[in-house]
């Protein structure tokens, strides 16, 4: 297999204030590097845009990975193709689950790879059989324990853990809330993805919305957005509610925190008087013990047709920066995923 | 055994605006009321005097518990003696645990009655052998989950719940902080409950003094008084930490969200990257299957010396309403009791 010699990667230009814009990132070329005894050297075919990635480019990281640095690719999980091994785990021309980040090539000794066989669509390793779909078993099935005929509510309904969340909690027999920003999503949600109702965030009142569809209050509601959307759900929080939490995709842009009021006081009576539970998982801590039996269930049921996963394609390693801000601001739908090569 | 015919309660005269004022309250002469078949006349002994009550006062009341009607008799645990008796199942002299209110005499059909036997020190089963006391067993235990060598927080360090949240935290092999108001309370705190330390909430940088005080992070923090000390705590919250929330008593008197900035984005986003596990309780849902193991637990522990019970009494039940709002503003020291009675 040949392999060029100059290859692209968007690296962080500057640290974002708010929302990143094209200027935080910057597209160069640099020489691919050649793999040392016992590393491979990867070819990106399709690399995962997620969330957690605003976080790395705030120069605080992260309490489980540290900030990128400047001038360094951002990273990102990818699938990739070996292109050349010097490992002897890894022959040239296999496809992995790797860490390679926002660029053409990169190394790797072959710790955090995972093979994927013969995969029939492997971009479904960064989404439906992958870290996302993950999160939404993880904290849906063992944080938010729904149980038949309970009221579940998430947000970013038709994204990569939301839509997810959605239909497992359907498989269980729950009632499913879901609030997506535009009406096409919510469409999708119900007819395609079988949540009982969908709210479009864009629209006016959307707690009273809300209330009016979760009658019976809500039981599990999987953050993954905070904000309004976070608002809204308090008050109906029923006895006993969990309440995992994922994300607060909300929050991500900020600098500093918001004027007020002081929500936390409202949260916190909420907790105490309701016994809600509310956990933080971050989802690096379960593969060790859940991987396998999510990775059984979830492809018997996307087989089965039981859980259906949409991947919105963007074409182009360049094109990674502008999809990444549409992602923070909701444009996404399904999936976000950047294919990088063909083979 | 005679009684009075007339007899004196305190009701509720207004619904207070943030802090209690005696004007809220209302010392009355009422008729001793009749026992009718299958009911027990009461004579309060102790009352008990507890945060949750700032809750009954407002028209909302609570999801455990109704507002105290306007005109109404405040309600409140009591040890009482019964005075007549037309229920077969108590007889006159026996002393009960009750729920006989702000009130010399109260009626009981005996079903929300425990009789206490020759209990030593009765007025033990309103704070270190009662609900106080059982608040912080399940609370640190069921929730906080202390191991050996973590690091407990727990505020108002003296109070009711605190000293034994402390004291059982200390024997489960813990190091414990605790914050109180007033140098005598902390160095009481150290002293006589054994805590590894004990800061005064009134001196400057609270945050600062606390992160000295833990410097290896917070594991659990009971969460009784929110407010600035919550503040304090979640920077300091570990990984995996857990935060059992009984009580948020500093915001118990807000009419209204208070001013910003906006606190509830950190908090959030801190339970997410720590994996932080909140979770709320009432301690009402937990007597059923915890108040046995309770009570043989906190009985040895308070005869071997190891937990040590300080009760903050006051004669009286006029002096209940200045009593109860010097317990919301942190004046007390040890569990609040009125003595209404001696026999």
């Amino acid at each position: 297999m040949t392999t060029a010699t100059t290859h692209r990667r968007v690296v962080l230009a500057a640290r974002p204030h708010g929302l990143p814009t094209p200027a935080d990132f910057r597209l160069e070329l640099a020489a691919v590097p050649e793999p040392d005894e016992g590393q491979v050297l990867l070819r990106t075919l399709y690399l995962s845009l997620d969330p957690y990635m605003r976080n790395l480019m705030d120069a605080a990281g992260t309490a489980y990975a540290p900030a990128v640095r400047l001038g360094e690719p951002m990273v990102g999980g990818t699938v990739s193709r070996v292109a050349a091994s010097r490992h002897p785990g890894f022959r040239v021309g296999e496809l992995v689950l790797a860490n390679a980040g926002w660029q053409d090539y990169a190394l790797s000794d072959g710790s955090d790879l995972t093979p994927l066989g013969d995969l029939a669509q492997p971009s479904l390793a960064l989404g439906g059989l992958g870290m996302p779909a993950f999160t939404a078993y993880v904290g849906l099935l063992d944080i938010g324990q729904p149980r038949p005929g309970e009221t579940v509510v998430v947000a970013a309904a038709t994204g990569a853990v939301g839509a997810v969340v959605g239909q497992i909690a359907r498989l269980k027999g729950a009632r499913v809330v879901g609030i997506a920003g535009g009406a096409d999503k919510c469409r999708y949600a119900v007819e395609e993805l079988g949540f009982d109702a969908c709210l479009d965030r864009r629209e006016p009142a959307l707690a009273e919305r809300l209330a009016a569809a979760c009658p019976d209050g809500v039981d599990v509601y999987f953050e993954n957005v905070g904000g309004e959307v976070l608002d809204a759900v308090v008050p109906l929080l029923n006895l006993g509610a969990r309440v995992p939490v994922c994300g607060v995709i909300a929050h991500y842009n900020e600098d500093a925190p918001p004027a007020g009021p002081d929500r936390l006081p409202r949260l916190m009576a909420t907790v105490l008087q309701r016994r809600i539970r509310m956990q933080g998982f971050i989802i690096l801590d379960h593969y060790a013990s859940r991987f396998e039996a999510f990775r059984r269930d979830m492809t018997q049921w996307i087989e089965a047709g039981l859980v259906r996963v949409r991947e919105d394609r963007v074409d182009g390693l360049e094109r990674a920066p502008a999809a990444f801000i549409g992602l923070l601001e909701g444009r996404n739908f399904g999936k976000l995923v950047v294919r990088v090569a063909d083979a």
